[in-house]
């Protein structure tokens, strides 16, 4: 199995806080360690580092710290392989173009003899079923829709095509197409909102300790969506299985529980903001 | 405008010697100053590197040279923006899924009126005639086979597509799948290949001198592909305007000049070695 982390925000944020924590999982603190990938939105592009190496050593990952990159949607992975060796075509996070947009995916979990692909528009390039998964949504959405549909759709779509996927085994995943971030518990998958007032926060994997009255705004929201908590001193709140939620601009929008229903119809779903 | 570098070799090899020269003109030996990129093969992933700084400033390309990534296959590009703004998504190379493999793509020209691609299966993200250019091209060779064919059939059609494409102005590119390297030169593009006897090499860029014994062993070969020579004491070979030239293994395997023809039947190009 391996570790998912996402983050999304309403103004460039720096993740470094909670990647040193998340990167010690990479041999230090847990297991881990079969090579890394964080992906870092920055408008419609998108800058990726990946390593074979475990995060918690990679030169890679020393640089992305020294670097602090910004941004408003960021997601990471550390791999304990399951299926597809060490290397790095089977490093998460996959991107794929959709509808003229980077998409960015990073799986937890395990699925089994998952369709064949080969003919496929979209095919895997590694052997993972993680890739092959996203690429079987990647054909899914752009068979559906030949341009862009509203959040709304794409979010039903999302789901739709999760819960086909799913019935192949544990699905916890984290995508963004650089405006919003959908997450998906399959098993274990928690969140934590961070906004005024700001406090302290204490990592759970070393002796990090950090104060956001000192980095944040006022109006500043950041999400952060992880494995397992990775501070001892917030609330993180764990999702539900076969839970959806849809955050945008550092908050939680909306959450499924279950089943598709329960949205507007207005083409966004900017007005269900349950925060 | 901007410039190319491109790396195929029979042995993964460190591309910092010719990066080094040519990232200087990024800013300080010439003015293509507008973001940069460099894609290193590794198996059938890809690592990237991109930065909206100018190459020769950024602590990315600095990253690069610490690392000393060595591959099979590298492409760079320093950027001079005629079309599209100067960001992350308008940075060379571009990376496109094709037939399970990572292509990666990087031009040097300016094409203008480009086809609509807004309701294609391969849409560009940024807003460059490069990326829409590649995109084009992808959709073409999608459409056209559903199955990885063979080298012969891959090199035929990049040349048909890209005929089309050069219809619409400047079209100086370097294409790689990870097992080879196709050059087309519209106006401007240089080689040399690297093999026993080594000898020594000055940069023209800087003051950088390598002996190549001290790192080449006997049956080594490298090409490096670039818009303008790199050193001033090795035998550059001028493309031939309007050519192609199909690089595998660290030499040139077959090179064509103006039209489709002359190539063998047995579905690889390997027995067609002129180098």
């Amino acid at each position: 199995m391996c570790q998912l982390l996402g983050m999304n925000c309403n103004t460039p944020t720096d993740i470094v806080f909670s990647f040193e924590g998340f990167r010690r999982r990479a041999g230090l603190t847990d297991y881990h360690s079969d090579g890394f990938g964080i992906a870092f939105f920055e408008g419609r592009g998108v800058r990726v580092f990946r390593d074979n190496r475990a995060a918690a050593e990679s030169p890679i990952a020393d640089c992305v710290k020294q670097y602090k990159i910004k941004s408003l949607n960021v997601i990471a992975h550390i791999r304990k392989a399951t299926q597809g060796e060490v290397n790095i075509e089977n490093t998460h996070p996959f991107i794929r173009e959709i509808w003229g947009e980077n998409w960015v995916f990073a799986h937890n979990g395990n699925l089994k003899s998952l369709p064949d692909m080969s003919e496929s528009f979209c095919q895997p390039i590694g052997s993972t079923d993680s890739e092959a998964a996203f690429c079987y949504m990647s054909e899914f959405l752009k068979n559906r829709f030949r341009r862009k549909p509203t959040e709304k759709e794409i979010f039903e779509s999302v789901q739709i095509i999760t819960k086909q996927l799913a019935e192949y085994g544990t699905f916890n995943f984290i995508l963004s197409n650089g405006e919003w971030m959908i997450a998906h518990c399959s098993t274990n998958l928690h969140y934590l909102t961070r906004k005024a007032p700001f406090g302290k926060a204490h990592r759970i994997d070393d002796d990090g300790v950090i104060d956001f009255n000192d980095y944040a705004k006022a109006g500043d929201k950041v999400t952060i969506i992880t494995t397992s908590p990775l501070t001892k001193d917030e609330n993180w709140t764990k999702m539900e299985n076969g839970g959806f939620v849809f955050f945008k601009d550092g908050e939680k929008v909306i959450e499924i529980i279950g089943t598709v229903k329960d949205m507007e119809d207005d083409g966004t779903l900017g007005n269900r903001r349950v925060a």
